[in-house]
C-alpha cells in the first residue's frame, strides 16, 4: 500500500523519497483521497508541460514494456504516447496470443523475462487477477491496463481527473452513471474512486444490467448517497456529470435481450435539452450509438477531452512509479 | 488547398509562415507544379542530411500515429523510419482489425482519439475517401498512405521525385507505363502528377487492363501527349522512364484471364537491350515476376533506389506539415 | 569471415578500424575463441553501463529493422530493448505473414527495401538459410535471430556469456545438456561454441531425441570429451552447468510418443539435491514444466538471469556491427 505523498514537493523531486517510486498500480482500492489529489496535481503539471513544450525528457532512457494480451488500440496508444512524450521508449508486445503464451508459457515467466529488458511493465490481460499476479512476479513496477472484468484503474483515474479538470472540483457533484452498470468494470472503479469525495451517485440501467447490490452496499457503508432509476428523465436535470457506457453485445448470452435494451439509453441533442448548461457528458469509448454524433460539437460533450486527460494521467503514473514525480 | 510555397526560404524556417504547416496530404490533386518543386527541394535536403549525419532532431518530441487498417510493411516501415530519422517517435497501430474497429468504432472517433496523443496521423485504409474523412475529423495533420483504389499520394510524389533525382529533370521525358493500368491507383496518381510537366506518356497494357478513358481525357485536356500500345517493343526505344506495375491476381474475377495476361509483360535483360543506355526502370514493389531478378544489377534498375527516395519524400512531408520545413 | 579483434581497444573506438563493423552475424561457426572473448568483453561493458546509467546514446540516430516472420516475443523484445538502451530506434515488423510475403514478395526484395530505411536488420524466419540469404541481399549488417531448425547464434552467444559471467570461466567445466537434443538448434549451437573451450559435455536425452551422431563426430574431431546418458542421476553430481531444454510437442508426429517422454526429465528441488552447491541451471525459455517453479528461488536457478545476459550480448552485437564497439 502506498504511503501518503507529500504534495508540497511537486512535481519532480529526488526519486529516493518519491512516495510512489517502484510501486505497482493494480487497483483503485490502493488510492486514498490524498493519493488522488497527488495524481491529479502531477497530471495537471503534465498537461501544462505538454501544452508548453509538447515533449520533455523526464523519462529519457527509461523503457516501457507494453504487454497487451488482448487488443486495445486506445489504451495501448495512450500508454505509448505517454512514455514517448516523457522521452522514454516502448517495447510494443501486441500479438501475444501468437507467441510464448501459445507455446504454453506462464504469465510470471513472461513478466520475469520482460523485467530484464524494461523499467516498467504495463499489462492488459483478459483474466481477473492477472495484473496482480504479474506484479507479484516482477521486481519492476507493473501498471494494470485492464484485467478482464476485474479492474482498469488508469481509466478510473482519468475519469476522475476529467471531472476535476472540467468542473474544478468533485465534492458536491451529482454523477449519473448510465448503461450497463452490471458488467462495466469502468463504472465500478469510478464509483469506488468517487466514494472518496462527497458526491451523489445516480444509477440508470435496464433491470438486468443494474449496479451490483454488493457494490451499492459497499458504497453505502462509506456514506455515499445513491439512487437507482430505470430512465434518465428524472435524474438528468440535476446531473453534473453524465457517464455513459456501452451496452456490450458480448456480455449477453441471449441476443434478443441485447437487441431489446441496446437502444434504450441514447444521448442526443434533444435528450440533452433537459440537462444543465454547465455539466459534462463522459464516455470511456468506443461508443456504438449510445451518444449521437450530432452531440459531439456541444461544449458539454467531454468524451474526447477525456481521452486527452488520459494521456496526462498516464504520464503522471509512469513518472510516479519510476521515481520522477 | 495549399497556398503557394516560397522556395527562397528553404528548408527550415519558422513554422508560423511555413506554407504546409498543419495541412493534410490526401490527394495528388492538391499539388501545383510549384508545390512539387518545393517537396522535391525539401526531400533533396533530407537526402543530403541523411547522407551526412544519418539522423537529426528536426522533429524531436513529435509523435506520429501510424494507423494501418490493412498491412503494408513497406509503407508502414517507410513512415516509421522517416519519423525516426527526424528524431520523432511513432505509435504503431497495425492490428486495427482486431481492435476498436471490431468493436464497431467509427473512423472519426478513432482519429479524434489519436489526435489527443499524436502530432500527425498517417492512415492506410481499404476504403476510398477514408483519408479525407479522417482529415475532416482531425485537428492534427493527416497523411493518406493509401485509401483502397483511391489515392496513395506519397507513392506518386516519391515516384516523381525518383525521376527528378535520377534523370535531373522531368520536362521533355517520355514515360512509359506498363502493366495493369486499369486498376492501378499508383499509375493514375503518377500520370496526374506528371501532367504538371511537359512529358509524353505511353501506356502499354493488355486490352482488359487499359488506362481508363476518363483519365486519358482528363490528361488530354491538360495538353499531355499520350499514346496507347499493347506491346512494349514499339515505345521502349524512346522511353526515358519505364514504370512497371504488377498485375494483381486479386483484381481478376476470372483466374484464367489472369493466367493469360500475367506473363505478358516481363522485363528482363534481353528485353532491355532495346532500351536506351540512360533511362530508368521503376516499380512500386512488391514485384512478382514482372521484372526478372537478373536485371537487378543493371544501373538502369532504379526500383530499389526508388524505395530510398520514398524515405526522403516522407521525411519532407512530415517536416512540412509539422511546420519544420 | 571476421578478422581477429584487437581487445586492447575496448570498448568504443573508431568505427573504421572496428573489426566487426558492417559484418553479418549468421552462424556460431563465424566465431573463434578470440571473437567470443571480444563479444564477452563488450557485453560485460554493456552490463556495467546499464547498471550505472540505464541507457546511453552510443547508437543514437541508428535504426534497427526488427523483421520477424514468426512470432517470438522474447527475442523480439530483447533486440528492441537492446537498441533502445543504446539510444537507437526500432522499426518493428511483426505481422509479416499478412504483408508483402502474402503478396508473394521474395525475402531479398524485402531486405533490399528495409536496408533503405534501417542501419541494421535483425531477422527471424522459419526457413533454414533465410538469414544467410538476407545477408547476401543486404548492404547493411544482418543478424540472424533464428532461421528455423538452422541457427540462433545470439542465443548460443548469450548462453556462453551466461556461463562465463556466472561461473567466472568456461575452461574445465562439465556441461550437461538435457532434453530434446535431436531437434534443438539451441543445444547444437551452444555445443559448437563450447567446443572452443576445454569442456566436458554430457548429453541426457530419451533414445529418440539423442544428440545427432554427425554433431558428436564433429565435436569429437575437435577434441571435446563427450558422454551420453539416458538419465540425469549419473552425470548430475559432477555437473557445473545443467542446460535444460523443452521437449516441443510440435516436433513429434506421434502424440503418444510425446506424452511418453515429456515428463521424463523434470528438474525440481528434490532432484537438485544431488547437484553441486556451486553450479547453475539454464534454460532458453519458455519452459512448460521441465523446471518446477519451486526451484526458481534457488540461487542456482540462472534462467532468468540468462535472459538479462541476452540483453547485454545483443547490445554488444548491435554496437559491434554498427562500428561502435
Amino acid at each position: 500500500m502506498p504511503t501518503q505523498p507529500n504534495n508540497s514537493h511537486l512535481p519532480f523531486g529526488d526519486q529516493r523519497t518519491a512516495p510512489w517510486y517502484g510501486k505497482d498500480i493494480i487497483s483503485v482500492k490502493q488510492f486514498s483521497r490524498e493519493d488522488l489529489e497527488y495524481v491529479f496535481a502531477v497530471a495537471h503539471e503534465m498537461h501544462d508541460m505538454v501544452d508548453h513544450v509538447g515533449t520533455f525528457d523526464l523519462l529519457k532512457g527509461k523503457i516501457l514494456a507494453n504487454l497487451f494480451y488482448e487488443p486495445s488500440t486506445r489504451t495501448s496508444s495512450s500508454f505509448t504516447a505517454s512514455m514517448e512524450r516523457l522521452g522514454g521508449s516502448v517495447i510494443p508486445i501486441n500479438e501475444v496470443k501468437y507467441s510464448s503464451v501459445a507455446k504454453g508459457e506462464s504469465l510470471p515467466d513472461t513478466v520475469r523475462t520482460l523485467e530484464c529488458y524494461a523499467d516498467v511493465i504495463v499489462i492488459r490481460h483478459p483474466e481477473v487477477g492477472s495484473a496482480a499476479a504479474a506484479a507479484k512476479a516482477s521486481r519492476k513496477p507493473v501498471i494494470n491496463a485492464g484485467d478482464g472484468i476485474g479492474e482498469h484503474p488508469t481509466q478510473a483515474l482519468l475519469d476522475a481527473f476529467t471531472i476535476k479538470e472540467e468542473l474544478g472540483h468533485v465534492d458536491g457533484l451529482t454523477v449519473t452513471l448510465l448503461g450497463d452498470l452490471k458488467h462495466g468494470r469502468t463504472v465500478h472503479s469510478l464509483a469506488r474512486l468517487l466514494s472518496l469525495y462527497k458526491v451523489k451517485l445516480n444509477y440508470v440501467a435496464p433491470d438486468i444490467l443494474r449496479m451490483p447490490a454488493e457494490l451499492i452496499e459497499e458504497l453505502k457503508s462509506k456514506g455515499v448517497q445513491q439512487e437507482e432509476f430505470t430512465g434518465l428523465d428524472k435524474p438528468l436535470p440535476a446531473t453534473d456529470v453524465l457517464y455513459v457506457t456501452r451496452v456490450q453485445k458480448e456480455r449477453f448470452t441471449d441476443e434478443s435481450v441485447y437487441e431489446s435494451v441496446k437502444g434504450a439509453y441514447v444521448i442526443d441533442p434533444k435528450v440533452m435539452k433537459a440537462a444543465k448548461e454547465r455539466m459534462i457528458v463522459m464516455h470511456p469509448l468506443p461508443r456504438v450509438g449510445e451518444i449521437a454524433v450530432e452531440f459531439d460539437d456541444d461544449p458539454r460533450a467531454a468524451y474526447f477531452r477525456q481521452m486527452e486527460y488520459g494521456l496526462y494521467v498516464r504520464m503522471a503514473l509512469l513518472a510516479m512509479v519510476l521515481g520522477k514525480a
